[in-house]
């Protein structure tokens, strides 16, 4: 969701990465280095020896080129060291996911039903689905045209029941979308929780699109989460948080990544850079001075020099519309497979 | 608002008119008569003789074209005889209204404004508007297409406080569009209810699309009244009424009829067939037969005649896409420069 | 399409009833019987006796509920008499057409892909599509939101040429939107025939809103027809008509009624309360002299008594956004299978 | 216009820029005094010593901060040297542009209008807007927004003539969206042109959202020009240019920089960093090192670096979505007046 957006949300896969580059020895940190252990090797299965109380599983299904992780984070000081709070956090990735093959996409969908289904366990009897974002900005308007698209059944429910036509294990699907700050003068927050408040659904789940730190996880990636939507760096800062302790109920988040802050791509280049004159023979005399700043003294010069507009910019593909409009259609379906009267069987 | 939608509102002006229809002798009420009674001699000025309780003022300001119409219901007895809520109802009636000239969209924002004024004496500190209806279909766009014009001011005040730009009479609004029952699965009334409880407005504005039961006033007619909104005949029924009873804070309601309900104007033609039965030479014969049929015979005949179907319908102008465009944007101005900070003055 | 929208087009299948009307003796003519022979019998297979040069043929899908009537208007006489081009008239009926069931959504797809294909017979090599009406009124906007869900190749097969991916076969697709006189100021058949000239297709299929004559047609009716697009009674009146005539190359097009006349349907309820003074016991009185006026005179006297107004208004169920939704995608999927490389197999 | 959108315009003010860094001493070079440079003194009045052919005037409205520059090329070697065809471009520039200041805005819209009249002069009898652009991406969407709130009256003045209403001098406005490519399968110049071809108007104006080359200018800046839309660099690159030349008809074309490539804004900082090594004292071993490679070998290095996924993404600021609204009424108002009937008084 963006608005006058700050950036609230991002992805367990990637926090995790951050995490790996704190750990990982600089002869391995250089740019080329990272890009093929993200391609080949990123997730090891299993529980991951590096971080205690992180558990992850991959899953690589060849034939349709999905790929899913799972990072559980299962304690405190696990959430500390990821920046995230414990939960569970499934990444499905797929290259061709905003590409126009409706069968691919129904697919997809029957794939993030079944996690979501696994992530609910039996809490479906009510739903509130949230459309975040900002229906006016089109990398934004993922979760408004997700809800457009999705089956609505709380009101005829509560008028006729669930007799009719085998709706007995059926969910009650209600559904908002709530705006951005600057349309409604409001955090969303207080217009969910009011929401919630009236309408006591069993269960919350909160639609978004994300911004990434690479362009290569843009609108290929969709990201579930039991942790609801955390915004900053996740654990200690509550304040906007969407979550089971904000709202009083469990709260679900699926996000796709969309955007990018247009800093960290100038950032991410810059330090391409660096990498490239630490290797390269042709710049080793450069490369070797620069790299005589550490870390930090290299993010501050980088900061500086990126001029302060960059900061309420973003960076998305040219044809975004295409984008979401496929990936709002996977997302609703996969949700209306997932409360529909079979789902569970 | 529409939805799957059920009138929920009509206007007051109508009311009155259906009230005289039911008060005024036979002879009186043939079409050409109600006809030339709307045009020229609606509303007396003053204390309406004929019903106890009910105060009609009117004014005309022939050089612009504006008739403005007070209706205000002061007793509980007149309340049930108009089948409306004691309150305030203000009617601006336009006929060019709704044509693309922005200087004279300009003066009806400033006499609404200046209307809205009135009814809120000073409740303007925190305002939430709603935006009643359904985005997705052109003539119950009127609602969410005001609040997209509307200058949002609440966040900013709450960052910011009041102090610059001499901002310290304004109002803080905020604004939501709750969508219809059919998008969301929730009463509108839960929505808002949960919205107000949370964010604690001092006042309620709610915009909304309405039914006339004449094409005569469609596009061409504002009605702002302190009463709030009352589906069905108002009184008596108020599950589902937002006004202050069921959100505990004021609620203006500004409404525009943009539809007529199809079994209406079937409805209306028969009459005035009927009507014309009694008066022309050509059908005396006939219609002196059918004119001994009571009023209740003829509507049970009429009403078995329309075809169910119909009450799923609604009729509205060909041009219904531009003349909600521009209604929108002059209750947009009008709540702009009602709130603004030197709007009092 | 609408616009400031003259009523533009109709179904041949409501041509054919009008001539029916015109045939059939009085006493059958009531509105019962009308709505039995709607229902029932309309449409013998064969050719039709009645009228010389007109052709017959219906096919029913009892288990799916589709009704497919084939009209062909084979020589000038039978174009005349039935008020229609000469050519082929395919509609499809489906009492469920509106709902929310993709998987039914798909088999009236293929039925349309099917019979588009018998229409166009290899004349699909490349393929202008053309979304007429107005996307910013609801029930008009089926044309652009057909296209919109389009997948468009020209652009593709012209610069990649069409080895890849078996597209040996596939049509060339291109789109236009024209929107409409209100918008633009151009008529709509000077922006087609312009692009059509400068583009070349070797056929054009134009998709619209139609207006039907009965609102039991509304939203459960396609209408698909290889002569084009022909307002008024058709024959003889070339204004404006968006056909082989008027582009130069073959126009099939595609049409579901989405509106009624205002005027329409307070004539309708005229005649069924004619119709029931004719035959009720209750009103045999009355009716009996009525029904002493001829067609030409009841038509007169209607028509004095329809406020002018109702010549600007139109007709159109309340969920029509939700129908317009649902329609739009059943067309475009169609248009995607019949053009898509294995069509012709 | 994006589309999958190859940039396809830009400014003149910044094809001036560009050819001053060319002939600019390295020592001016930095940052920090192209910063400033741009800000003070860009423009000085009266010919330009440096490009023979090439005039610029300024006009500085100090107190509604409105700066516009006119730069007229006048001879096909200055062309060459500027990258842009013989014609005047003037630039509005203002700060405000895109603040939520009606009453500024109108000021805007007289200024654009005022310089309109002098592009187009008297040729406004009959003109063709083009809303270049794509509506579903909202940056893209200027063009097709400006056509939205554009008054229409080609079709009246075909109809009813120009006589009523002192309708004498006014100019027959029509209006398309043509679309992109990936929605229409077509060349966008194709649609324009087969219009033109049927229509005949004396005078094309093109609206287009801009690529900036630096974000400074994003959304506070308005070039007109009578030179048409011409991509690329402009001259001997006919192809997709939309002008005189291949319409046959004079184009101005209004353009608005509403994003920025993203590859643009990582070089940019890429050369501040590089500047920055130049003067810094801090930097000074590095930075002198770096210094010895020339300007190819730094692009060529940079351009390795920047990933190709760049090449498809656009920067744009988070609020586009309220930009787009004002500068599209801004543009909308401005045409509205320029060819209302006494705007040549």
């Amino acid at each position: 969701m963006m608005g006058k957006f700050q950036i609230r949300t991002d992805l367990a896969l990637e926090a995790r990465e951050n995490y790996e580059d704190m750990i990982t020895p600089p002869h391995l940190r250089s740019a080329a280095d990272r890009a093929s252990h993200e391609e080949n090797a990123a997730f090891q299965s299993g529980t991951d020896a590096r971080i205690h109380g992180v558990r992850v599983d991959e899953k690589v299904d060849e034939e349709r080129e999905i790929y899913t992780t799972t990072v559980t984070i299962e304690t405190e000081n696990a959430a500390k060291a990821m920046g995230k709070p414990v939960g569970t956090y499934i990444t499905i990735e797929a290259p061709n996911m905003s590409s126009p093959d409706e069968d691919y996409h129904r697919e997809i969908s029957e794939e993030l039903a079944k996690h979501l289904d696994s992530l609910i366990e039996g809490k479906k009897a009510s739903v509130l689905v949230v459309g975040l974002g900002n229906r006016e900005v089109t990398p934004d308007a993922l979760g408004p045209d997700v809800v457009n698209n999705l089956r609505i059944t709380r009101h005829m429910m509560k008028e006729y029941g669930r007799m009719p036509s085998g709706m007995e294990t059926a969910g009650e699907v209600s559904a908002i979308v709530p705006g951005v700050m600057a349309q409604t003068g409001m955090e969303t927050l207080e217009i969910i929780r009011g929401v919630v408040d009236e309408t006591k659904p069993g269960l919350v789940i909160a639609i978004d699109a994300l911004a990434a730190r690479s362009t290569k996880r843009l609108n290929r990636t969709i990201q579930i989460t039991d942790t609801g939507i955390n915004p900053g760096s996740g654990v200690g800062n509550h304040r906007d948080a969407i979550n089971k302790e904000t709202l009083g109920v469990p709260v679900v988040a699926i996000g796709v990544p969309t955007v990018v802050d247009a800093a960290t791509i100038v950032n991410d280049t810059m330090e391409e850079l660096i990498a490239e004159m630490d290797r390269s023979d042709h710049m080793q005399m450069l490369g070797g001075t620069l790299g005589t700043l550490d870390h930090a003294e290299k993010y501050e010069m980088i900061h500086e020099l990126i001029s302060p507009h960059l900061n309420t910019m973003f960076v998305t593909p040219k044809d975004i519309d295409e984008t979401v409009k496929y990936l709002s259609y996977t997302i609703s379906e996969a949700l209306n497979i997932a409360f529909s009267a079979d789902a569970d069987e």
